[in-house]
């Protein structure tokens, strides 16, 4: 709780707050953003949501599901810029060279789990979140961050992962497959995988081979037409019903 | 209307009322049961089910599924015999001779849509039902049935299929696969097609062919770990709740 920080007051629209924070973490801040329902009903549980690559923690995708999350299930939701994304540097698309040169960093995977696990220590402080029930969500670059992170975090219940693959021009310009090939098997709790059956970044096969490796015994493969930005009509919905199923 | 025959009271458990009737057409009979609440709420949906190989209309599975769509939605839900199964014929385990003989009748498949357009046309006449708002639930055999019966009946607003594909010795020892790429593409209607990852029927990548050949637009696939009689955890209650969707 010591590192967490809110560093602007709660803005609250249709009873959902949203609350701007900052984590400390040996010598830099990770900025993060926390939904919750302004009146929240006790403990509740909480989702981490990685944003995609070019986004950010409050971009359209994370305050859709910011409110779908707080509004529709109460629960709590919070989403933390990645590496030179959003309060933290320059990327606002997916060709700025910050991104390639981000993928560049060996330790980039790592330092980005450990941000995870500093805000998880800090938001499982608050006595609206339950620490008990706690769930991922991200897909693309928040599948490439958010599965090593998962892998090695027991505190994560059950997750919700996709868009993302073992094989590709997307994964290789990354290199994010190492991490993907060492991790996939260590993710073992229930999880829900979705790809996109036409997506033109990670292609078919290499997204089936990622969804085969992964070490879950409890586990499920969506797939809907379409490319890497677009999403089958109820895919929300159908992921937040099984995020509540195993919460 | 003139060909539906109620042969036997209806038994009701629990709010649900199970009719048997047949459906005369072209000098045989087509033996069936109607699952519906016995209180029933104005004209509500009709869900045609096809049953497995070696099962019948009223096996565990379809009985299931029966009381779950007339007792939890209020739908009306039906099931008719396949040839050589159930009152149809001595069919019990999949390696009963007379199950690849059935296959081996080169307008079995036909036949059998003419049976359900039959069943339909009759069941469409009573009052609890509302012919506008009809879908189809079949996997396996009850894909390999239903397919080609869906694809050419407008009827059909919506369908789960699943279980199946495009090469395997299942498949080749039925020789459907003709029918499957005949038919594949014609299959319009918004549709859920269901799939065990480590079937041992139906190979992985002739389900993933099948599913890729699908003409409709609207479309999913939900793929769980397990092989062919198996099913994930929450996979009736999503494929009910994909229906509802559509109805």
């Amino acid at each position: 709780m010591a590192n967490l920080k809110w560093t602007k007051d709660a803005e609250t629209i249709d009873g959902i707050s949203a609350r701007l924070f900052t984590v400390g973490r040996d010598g830099h801040t990770v900025p993060g953003v926390l939904w919750q329902p302004a009146a929240p009903a006790g403990r509740q549980p909480l989702i981490l949501m990685g944003h995609g690559g070019s986004g950010h923690k409050r971009n359209a995708r994370m305050t859709m599901l910011g409110k779908l999350f707080a509004g529709e299930y109460g629960w709590n939701a919070a989403a933390i810029d990645g590496p030179v994304h959003g309060d933290r540097g320059p990327v606002s698309d997916a060709g700025h060279p910050a991104y390639r040169e981000m993928w560049q960093r060996p330790d980039v995977v790592e330092q980005m789990s450990a941000d995870w696990r500093a805000t998880l220590d800090a938001l499982t402080g608050l006595e609206t979140v339950d620490g008990k029930r706690v769930g991922y969500w991200g897909v693309s670059m928040g599948t490439m961050f958010g599965l090593p992170f998962v892998a090695g975090e027991p505190r994560v219940r059950v997750a919700v992962l996709g868009k993302a693959g073992m094989s590709g021009s997307s994964v290789l310009r990354s290199g994010v497959d190492v991490h993907f090939r060492k991790h996939a098997p260590q993710v073992r709790m229930p999880l829900l995988f979705s790809m996109q059956w036409d997506d033109e970044r990670f292609e078919r096969a290499g997204q089936l081979a990622l969804y085969d490796a992964l070490g879950a015994a409890d586990k499920r493969l969506h797939a809907y037409p379409g490319q890497h930005v677009d999403n089958g009509p109820e895919a929300f919905v159908t992921q937040a019903e099984f995020l509540k199923r195993y919460l």
